[in-house]
């Protein structure tokens, strides 16, 4: 089995919004809410910050325990890294995940402005200046094996999706507008001649949007 | 996080039936078509007999993932080990599964009728006879901290829900009708006290149904 590109509980809204306007360290995701759209994932037993050994055991939590699964490695964006842009004016920013970051894999993370690599326990972050197709070359290569996880934010996968890059895209839909921010698509009917798709309602009020490719 | 004790996958006609009547070396379900029941797992890209790289990654296809997810141990009823009923007459029989059967782990078989252990690749069969109690806390020493699977047939599940020692449990409702048979429920609304439900109907024609414990 060859390795695949794989995006994993991407968060979006009804209106195509995956993050709101106006990131910051206040508000990773902009205007938008962050419970409007992951509250479905928050409330599995699977969900990585959960630590009270209760939660939802249903269709969600497929999603959020498949997040983990046979991935190796993950490229994200550096606006899912951090709320800075332009120049590092230092370098004491670490990502928005504590000691112990969620990925536990090396994580790649595209910016025109490298610094050097750090790790935090099994996480390490790696700064590459590269198009979508040499991030995914050396991605597979950290990953050993197993699968590359497209972390996001929307810019970076609208850049792999434009690539023809990706394999495997798991979007789960919420019902709440958003109005502006970054949107990934005005309507997924855009991706149907690359990919299959399934649309499966969840109890949680969610949409799973299922793609592979054809 | 504790141990669980999962069925997973577990294949059932719409009239509550997991397999059909006279099974035989050639009729391991008895009268019903293994296909009838187990179409949409065969079909995914996970299924674990595929060699051609192919096969569907839509919702169908994270149940068929999740059959091995975490899971440390097998318990299983005689039935689905093998055709022979009462003393063994020799011990050639070795399982349905070929030099590498697909549970990868340590299997007790549950049966008043003992014989040695013997391994097949990295599958390991244990022959027991146990309560359920006895045989969970057997298979849960071996599987190392990781979950038990309560691998079937149906009068194993049964046993072990009458137990209580079932946490969680996907069953997959195909759209033909037995008759006779093993039947795992006359409805499964003998369970919703004891257990969460969520039905989630998949594009292949199978409704999945997910129970965990309240």
């Amino acid at each position: 089995m060859s390795q695949l590109l794989r995006v994993q509980n991407f968060l979006l809204s009804a209106d195509g919004f995956g993050s709101g306007e106006g990131q910051s360290l206040e508000h990773p995701f902009g205007h938008a809410n962050p419970a409007d759209l992951g509250a479905w994932a928050f409330a599995t037993a699977s969900w990585p910050n959960r630590t009270d050994g209760g939660g939802t055991r249903g269709l969600d939590d497929y999603f959020t325990r498949d997040y983990a699964r046979n991935i190796g490695a993950e490229i994200m964006g550096r606006n899912k890294f951090g709320p800075q842009r332009g120049p590092w004016e230092n370098l004491d920013w670490q990502g928005w995940w504590g000691d112990t970051p969620p990925f536990h894999t090396p994580v790649f993370v595209l910016t025109h402005h490298l610094r050097p690599s750090f790790t935090l326990a099994d996480t390490t972050f790696h700064f590459i200046d590269a198009t979508p197709a040499e991030a995914l070359q050396q991605a597979k290569a950290a990953a050993a094996g197993k699968d590359v996880r497209l972390g996001g934010g929307v810019n970076v996968v609208k850049q792999f999706l434009e690539a023809d890059l990706v394999d495997t895209m798991h979007v789960s839909v919420a019902p709440v507008e958003l109005g502006r921010g970054e949107r990934l698509w005005t309507s997924h009917d855009e991706l149907l001649d690359r990919f299959h798709l399934e649309r499966v309602p969840s109890a949680s009020g969610v949409t799973h949007l299922i793609f592979w490719r054809r």
